[in-house]
């Protein structure tokens, strides 16, 4: 453990908060609004003596980052996750020259407005489902923002146009062919945006909403033929939407449901009781840009 | 290990199978329908020999039980959870003679039919929240059924009329008062039915609806003083509602949000920035019957 | 929600706080001794006009009650979770006349102190497994303590010395008969003291140590014809071992490994190739009684 | 959706399958071993078609690359994940000329031998600890294996030579510095193998035994100044014992324990007890190279 001549150098390494975990609460004149965020702070620098001498003289506690995500949020009205974790980044940058780098990573929960009497209730909500909306943001000392916005965990599944045939056969395949099959998945999608659209300024929310709606439709309408077709379909119609992304990163597991063999009992089941499974499940993932 | 002379007698046992997952699509001329349901059945009966002898006779495996599950859903078109339930029992107990009662419990996952384009899409969903909806059927050979409905893991927030005060003080108190306050929680709700209403036959799927939706706007409007007081005044909504009901439980965690103190940096926090948090957590619990 | 004339009356409550988190080193001379806890505390009395008035008068917060937890964790010196429960039982009787009766229950978390250099360290852990040790203490004004002892979440598992035969087939059986079956469980087991040998006490620590390895090595040798007959022979060494309890109850849950078809591959598979599967899952319960 | 004139184009794809649970024993006159592996396979190659046509000819399907799972661990005799996974890799790339390049992850489950009457038992074991032991091996067509080991969640505390002092102070901190704190980390950590090592041979097991061993070891007894400090220590003993690695790359989130304020109830808190956290957690990671 002596460090006299060392075998060893650091190489990339980085350090911060995870899961600071935050309500906002924003109160208007007759209703009020809410925002749960987790956030994720990591700092990048010249941190060579910190790891070799026990230097904490460069180290900003992880501690700090944490009140900082607070005060930040309280200073802050960004109406989305990536402005704020813009001013978050930009923050931090300013006050610590020592740090070279900081990315942010925000997940929000989603709450819905709850409808009461057949009206939207101005002060009560229920959690939506365990989709999460995320937004990840860097910039390094002098240089630009880099602002990827996504979603995951969103399970969606269609129960009618998805078939999987004409795959390779060999001596340890059983899969039966199918023309109908349940498809189901969790979506995990991101999508950077190009420097032009990020110096332009974007509306955040809007862009996450109409993009989610375009792979939701895809998805919905898509005469599948394998996952990967699908996939590639719903980064394609995303694409098509706006130039002011050029890339989609799309991971689909195939959360399989069986069809339940009941001719064993002398009954049919014409794709009628299937059993859900969470594993094993195909992994699907592809990364498609703009041509 | 000796079963000579044994120092043990068996007193209560049960036994079946856990977590029996089904899927069950019910395909109509223009769209699907899809339920999620994950069962569980329990068998009792006079198994002393079973235990000490290791006789297994008179056991019907839980192999068998998890194909009954799925034989049954196959030839039944209940509409419900219940009345899915109600026929599952029934087979058991008709072919098991050496089966004294059957208890199944089912809990569903939440699906939503997508919407594309603005219209309900025919054959593709999303998942829902966390939400279960219950339903818990039993019944000994030659007895009524018991059925009780509820639902568990819906999780609610209001952000305004909520307060508490006016609570015992002591040496170890450091909560201060608030007259406004986040109130959330993961509601569990349960409600057996009648004697009368069981042999009358119950819409189980409507009673569930509207007795969701009655805690629901209680919650909402209540003026809460406490989660106790809120608690009862749900379960009393939902006793007011239908007497095909005399009896509420009620599980409300109390899920704390945390007010961040900004003063520290000087800055003010008007209920604006908070800490969710999932434990500790507040556990309030308490059946409400008809009076 | 009118309290005039209410339809509605309380019957069975509690409230308290769950999942108060504790660590607790104790610093001996030459090393130190770790315990993680999660406690829960729930009080119950008459809190009828909590619910039904708002009346918060006769509550104590439940943040005190976490607050209890620490404070009554800092001047005890019990060796054994229930010895503390039940100090923090008393503590709150004795300061709540308003309370009726106290439950205390705590789970704790295993850590194994690491040895180093083959001797084991004075002040570095690492966590086990996820079995969770167990006590429920609870006590009413002016009466005996009630005290149960238990296990959870132990995970074990036999390769040999166990089959399933002779059970009941009917149209719906697909299992196979076997002698030599992989048999898994996640025990739980929990063991109330008589009130004699609470009256004249106990040494909880040993006690659970000692039941523990009866109930594992009874596990381990058993020739097992059903998870039936392992269970009650468990549970009647536990028995066997000290007339310090009369009663044990048992939750073995069936958790299997499926065999692997490789004949479709052209190859054989003896007991060798298994997948292991978290549902669905048999599951089994008993109590067993001094005879 | 059209795919006449596309405006995207595929950039990086893979697909496979992920969650293929697999547990062996392996029988021997006198005793039986247990292995229970987590297992994903991912396929690389030009898929271009399949995405954008929907030319499934090229796919072999991912439920018959969970069979190749099971077959070859049937067929194989290898005494670790690495070597099995070198096989699979082998075979799959073998059989299917339209793969560019294979991945396999596995990941291993504890298991240990119960110990009954003071022996080791030949054919009973328990679950250990959620450190698992995780394999990364790959390999394109014509090229040669890169193989990773690690281990992740071995979650490690050491309650003495802990401190923390020294650091950036401004307006937004309120951490207290201290020499004496609780450190606690589920460590993550994997090493690339040398290509020279790996062209020679290596037992994986032992490497890993002792890698873990003397990570262990150098948490324990480190003084440690900062999470950063001991992390590079582990990484540089892990780096001094073999030169089969050049490279460590180490995660060690920082599980916090708080220690509570019972100065508040007039009661001192000499490092005593303490609030055992999840979340928040400080992130440290670092890659340390040998020099």
């Amino acid at each position: 453990m002596s460090e006299s001549k060392s075998i060893a150098k650091l190489t990339t390494n980085r350090y911060g908060k995870s899961r600071i975990r935050l309500m906002r609460v924003t109160r208007h004149d007759d209703h009020n609004d809410v925002d749960e965020w987790t956030v994720q702070v990591l700092l990048s620098g010249d941190f060579e003596t910190v790891h070799t001498l026990g230097d904490n003289s460069k180290i900003l506690p992880t501690d700090t980052v944490k009140n900082t995500v607070y005060s930040v949020a309280r200073s802050s009205s960004a109406g989305s996750m990536e402005d704020y974790a813009k001013q978050l980044v930009d923050f931090l940058l300013l006050r610590n020259a020592q740090v070279q780098s900081v990315e942010v990573v925000i997940a929000s929960t989603l709450w819905k407005r709850l409808t009461v009497d057949g009206k939207p209730h101005p002060t009560a909500f229920m959690r939506g489902s365990d989709e999460r909306q995320t937004a990840t943001v860097s910039r390094a000392q002098g240089g630009a923002f880099a602002i990827t916005s996504g979603l995951e965990q969103m399970t969606i599944m269609k129960t009618a146009q998805s078939g999987f045939v004409g795959y390779i056969k060999d001596s340890l395949t059983t899969l039966p062919e199918t023309t109908d099959r349940l498809f189901a998945t969790a979506l995990k999608a991101e999508w950077p945006y190009t420097v032009k659209a990020i110096a332009e300024g974007i509306d955040f929310n809007k862009v996450r909403m109409h993009l989610r709606e375009k792979m939701i439709s895809t998805f919905a309408n898509h005469n599948s033929l394998s996952v990967q077709q699908t996939l590639y379909a719903m980064a394609e119609a995303a694409l098509a939407h706006t130039d002011i992304i050029d890339e989609v990163s799309m991971l689909m597991p195939n959360k399989h449901n069986l069809l339940v063999d009941l001719g064993r009992f002398g009954q049919t089941n014409p794709n009628h009781i299937f059993v859900p499974t969470d594993e094993p499940h195909g992994t699907i993932e592809a990364t498609v840009r703009r041509a």
